[in-house]
Parts: structure tokens; sequence; C-alpha cells
């Protein structure tokens, strides 16, 4: 016989889309409404727990699999590939994507938001990012390349896609720990200045141009993308933008315009949607206040009231799929160290979090979008594009 | 002593960015307001002429130049570069691409603005295309190739990037004179059906299909893309969009996610713009009715409402300035038998339709993209795009 609490979930599932996962509850009830074998098993342990997953199920799964009041049997990307994979359903999306009312991106709103991510402590990032500490997706040549090398890759994709020439400026928005500023100015032979609103990474950014000699040539500022001043001959920023908010897309594009003279060129890299679409609600409260990954169209805000000319855009989502499976294969591999720095749930939260970033650049739910634009008159942009791959 | 004639003038050149045009009038006036040497001189015949120009600039500098009422000394490209490249100023941008009321492109409409440019004879496009009749812009793998070369490069090209096998489906919108159906079915060996409402062009592609023996591998049908039926591997469009009309785009989307399943792709292709703005007034009127060139948010209208991912995005400009200044030579190189075939007014107007289309792509009032996209859960997509270069 089964109870209420199954049969509520039984037409639950089936009203989502059948996604094949086993549910098992507290009172010995399983659910399971799909073909096939399922590919994970989900326990729920108490009746609060899924009351309150009907009631708000957007942020419902993420707490309670960090609180471990529920728990999953099975590899956790397969499960959410599962749930994933039947979310071309407009209503499971909009179960999953409600817009939460969030910090907004002010300059100091931003601060905010961008502290509570990326000031975590660089000794946690250094446990499962690259040697070069970039957080940002990498570009595989061949899917068998190491996430060091695939990073490197990725910076020369980008360097190259915006066709530096020694002596250039460029400016950086959103700099990270300062990977790519660095690696400009060391192979590109480039000057660099490198905004940033994490004090964390800023001071690591800072002693590496230090150790690595480059400090006389890239400078990080420890200051919002708004405040950008100066001309340059080449503006980049890679992921940045998910940050911003559609409503500064404006501004975005007004610093851009006031940075490049008539020769300037420009690459925007962000994880991006194929339809307008919030965050994950559970990512956003939790893992990335203020974020907001857009679409195509979105992301022209920026760039068509300025009449930039977008070149190329390619899209890396398997790319970046391969690149967040990495760091959490990494981060498995830290778990302890992880939890001594932190917490069990932090652990899980973030478990979580890598693994639903595997899942949703797998399944197409996010994207990757590289775009490179120039001046419209801007005639010595590259022939083709054949270089980048010489 | 200046005339008011040429006080008027001088007054109209300094607003619109001094251009380094010199104008001569009928009474012997000289305007020039530019600094260093003109690029070329514009001689206006009669006062009237320059009266309709201050009062309808889009129309009357392409009307008068066809009527002879105005004559070009020196390069027409040249000349037209000069204005183009002051354009960047709105209120110029205002003056020649102000909207004109057009035959909308419903089923019956696009018939009609359709035959006024395709249907002119096949013996006429005979003279200044490629050998194979390609009306789109080709792609030059090095500067130095043949017309003939890049519009073969210019296929295989579009054959890569949606990454043809043999044995599959396509569905061609808008296939001129059939060049691209035939080369993928031949090279590719897919089957193709091919749509097109021009009858001249139609009937040329199939005398073609049964020369070349691809009759039972190619279907040309004489038909509006709107009535595309059947389901297809990949939706290939080449310089089709340009013709559909803004207002046309969801039904363009429909037909695209109707046709393509799970695993489908396809490529646009088509001239487009930086920011919203109409075909040049003259143009529109006398040589492609109802067309409109579009952004790339336009073009997005088309994929984002059927969650389609953007794969890729080329902007090939410089190649279509290219490929139109290389028809404009040809064309001229077979004026004689142009002016035999229609008249001396028809020569001077697709002289100009040709000089300012190249000048429009060298001077980044157009663009030319080449839009890549596949089903958003589709993960069997090339790895990256190194294998187009190879």
């Amino acid at each position: 016989m089964r109870s209420v609490a199954g049969w509520l979930l039984h037409g639950f599932l089936r009203a989502v889309g059948e996604p094949a996962i086993r549910v098992d509850l507290w009172n010995g009830d399983t659910v399971y409404v799909a073909d096939g074998e399922p590919v994970a098993r989900v326990c729920i342990h108490d009746p609060w727990t899924l009351l309150r997953f009907f009631y708000q199920p957007e942020v419902t799964f993420g707490e309670a699999y960090s609180d471990g009041r529920l728990d999953v049997d099975g590899d956790l990307v397969r499960l959410l590939e599962a749930v994933y994979s039947v979310s071309v359903n407009p209503r499971v999306d909009r179960l999953f994507f409600r817009e939460r009312s969030t910090r907004s991106n002010t300059l100091r709103g931003s601060r905010a938001n961008i502290h509570a991510h990326y000031d975590l402590g660089n000794d946690f990032y250094r446990l499962w990012l690259d040697q070069r500490m970039l957080y940002t997706g990498a570009y595989f040549p061949t899917p068998d390349v190491s996430l060091d090398e695939a990073q490197l890759a990725k910076m020369d994709h980008v360097c190259r896609k915006v066709a530096l020439r020694a002596g250039e400026r460029v400016v950086e928005a959103g700099c990270g720990w300062g990977a790519l500023a660095l690696h400009m100015a060391h192979r590109y032979g480039v000057t660099v200045r490198a905004f940033n609103i994490s004090h964390e990474q800023i001071v690591y950014a800072r002693e590496q141009a230090q150790r690595q000699g480059l400090a006389d040539r890239v400078e990080f500022v420890e200051d919002d993308y708004r405040n950008v001043s100066g001309q340059y001959d080449a503006f980049v920023s890679v992921g940045m933008l998910e940050h911003v908010g559609l409503d500064h897309y404006r501004e975005l594009g007004r610093v851009i315009d006031r940075c490049l003279p008539a020769h300037g060129r420009g690459l925007l890299h962000s994880i991006g949607r194929n339809r307008p679409m919030h965050l994950n609600a559970w990512v956003e409260k939790h893992i990335f206040p203020g974020a907001r990954p857009p679409t195509l169209t979105q992301m022209m805000e920026i760039l068509e009231p300025y009449n930039f000319s977008v070149l190329d855009a390619e899209n890396l989502r398997l790319h970046y799929a391969k690149t967040a499976a990495e760091w959490l294969a990494r981060f498995e591999r830290s778990v302890d160290q992880v939890r001594a720095m932190f917490d069990e749930r932090f652990v899980r939260a973030w478990r979580l979090y890598l693994a639903g970033t595997t899942t949703a650049f797998k399944t197409g739910l996010l994207q990757l979008f590289q775009v490179t634009f120039a001046r419209a008159q801007h005639n010595a942009i590259p022939w083709n594009r054949a270089y980048l791959y010489e």
C-alpha cells in the first residue's frame, strides 16, 4: 500500500516529465515512474523535506541535499542529467529557474555578491583549480589534453582571437587570479590593466605579477569595471559578464566604447543561455548571488548601441562540461581538506554545484559564448579564422 | 561669386560630415568642403536634380545617376566610400536609410519581390557571376584565389559547418540557381530538397541537375520556404533571409523547428547589420524590393523561441566586399552586352548597385553573418572548429 506522500510524489514525477530516478521515502515507500533502470536513487529522510520540496522545489533539493536531509545513492551528475534532460519541459524550467529577488549589481551590491563567492579563500580554490588558478571554462584542443594544458590553450585562443600585437595595451574586466593578464604580458608582449573587485584575488594576482617579474607591465586594479578609464587597443573580459546583471549591460557597453579607439577589438567570454532564463534558484541563493547568464541577444545589448561588429561567436559548451567535470573530480580528491576548512554542509553544497554545472553544460541548459568584436570600420581584422588553428 | 545653389550644397556637405567629394554644378559652381584631395567628382547637370536631392536624398542620387542627370568622374567605389565612411554620422544614416513603404513579404508579395530581381534573365546573370552561378558572398581562403575557387570554398565551408554525412537529407531554403544543392549531393553524398520561388532560377537548376546526373538526389521545388514539409538532418539557407522580412522570422523559425529532429543542425547565411537599419532606400526601391538585412539580434528571433543553440557565428564582411568588387569588374567587362539586353539606365543603376554593395561591406555598413546552430541537447556536434581549416 502506497502512502499519501508516495502518491503525491508519484504525481509530481509524472508531471515533470518522468525522470529515470527512483525516490525512497522515510516510510519505506519507493516511487519510480520511468521505464527501464533508474540512473540513481534519492532518499528523502523526513516528511517536512518532501513537503518543502513540493512548495519550493527550486531551492529545496539543493538545501536538503546540503543539510543531509536527502541523500543520493549513485552518480550525482547522472542523476541531474536525468532531471535536466526532461527539462526541455517548460514546466520543469519554471519550477527550478524561478526568479528570486536578489541583491542588485550596483557598485556596492556587486562588491558584496563577488565577495560572497570569490573571497572564500585562495587556499580553497587552489585545491581543485588548475595550477594557474583559472576559474572559467577551459578550451581542450583535443579531448585528451590535461586541464592545465586546456586552460593554457584557452588563454591563447582568447589572445589570438583579439589578435594581440607586442606593445599594445589591453584592459581586462574581471581578471580573477590574474592568469590571463600575466599570460598576455608574458607571451604576447602587451601591457595590461586588469580590474577585479575580489580583494583576495587581487592580492594573489599582484603577488604573482611580482614573482613572475611582470609587475611593470601588468597592473592589477581593485576596482569595478564601471571605473575603467583610459584607452586601450583591446578589451577582454572572461567570465565577468555573468555577474554584471542585465540591467547594467548598457553601462558595460559604454565603458567598452569609451575604452576602444578606431582600431580597437574586444572579446566577451560568458556562460550563456539559448533563451532568457534565470540562474537555477538554489545556485543563485547559495553559490552565485546576483549572477545571470545572458542569451546572445542580451549580449548584443552591450555591443549594438555602439555599432560594434561581431566578428566571431563560438559556443564552447562541451568544453565547459569537461572543465567542470574535471573540477568536480579534483574537488572530490581534496574533499577531506575542504571539510576541514569549512564543514560537511559546504562540501555537499559545492559538490552539488559542481555536478550541476557539469550537467547543465552537458545537457545544453547552459552555453559558453566567446564573442569577438571590433569597430565597424576597422578593416585590419584577421582575413579568416584559419590562423587560430595553425 | 558662389550661387545660392552652391551655398546650399556647401551647407549640406558640411552637415553630413564633409565627405572628400567635389561637386560641380550646371552653372559652373564648384563645391568642396573637405581637406586634402577629392577622391572623385560629381557633376549635377540641372537645378531640379539638386533640389530633389535636398528633398529626397535617399533615392535621388541613385535615380539621377541612373538617368544621367548626374555624372561621376572618378572611381564610383571610392566616391561611395568617401560618403559611407563619414556616415558613422547618424544624421547621414537617417537620410539614406529612411523607411519606404514596401510590398510586404506575404506568400504573394514575396513572389513579386523575388520575381523583380531574380527573374531578370539567366543570360544576364551569367555575364558576371562565377561559372556555377552563385549570387551570394564567396569565401576566399586566401585573398588571391579566383572567384570560381572562392565560391567553391564557400560551399565547402557551409557544408563542413553543418557537418554533412553521406546519406543524410538536407533541405535548402532559397537555392538560387541550385549550385549549393548540387554540390552537397555530388561531394557530400546527401539528398537535397531545395526551395525557391524564382521561376527562372528553378528552371535553370533543374536543367543542371539533369545535366550533372543528380536529378534523383536533388529535387528543386518551386515553392515558398513557408511550405517546406518533411524532416531533414540539416537545414541550410544561404542568402534568402534578406528577403524574408523581419515580420516573418517567427514563421521561418517555426519551419526550421518543424524540419529538424533531435540531431538536426542548420546554417543561416545572410547579409546583416550591426544596428537595426533599413536597406538603402534607392536599393530597396530599384534593386531589391522588400529586402532587409537583419542584425544578429534579429536573427536570434528565428532561433531563440525554439531553443536552438548557436554553435558558431562568423562575419565574412570583407569576403563579400571582395566578391562584389569582382562582380562589378566582370559586369564592366560585359557592359556592352548588358546595354544590348536592357538599356543605359539599367547599366548605370546596376553599376551603382554593385559599387554600393562593395562599398557598404568595405566600410562596415553591411555585415555577412554565417550562423550555425543545433538542437540544445545534441552533443554529437564538432568538438571545435579546427576541422574547418584542415
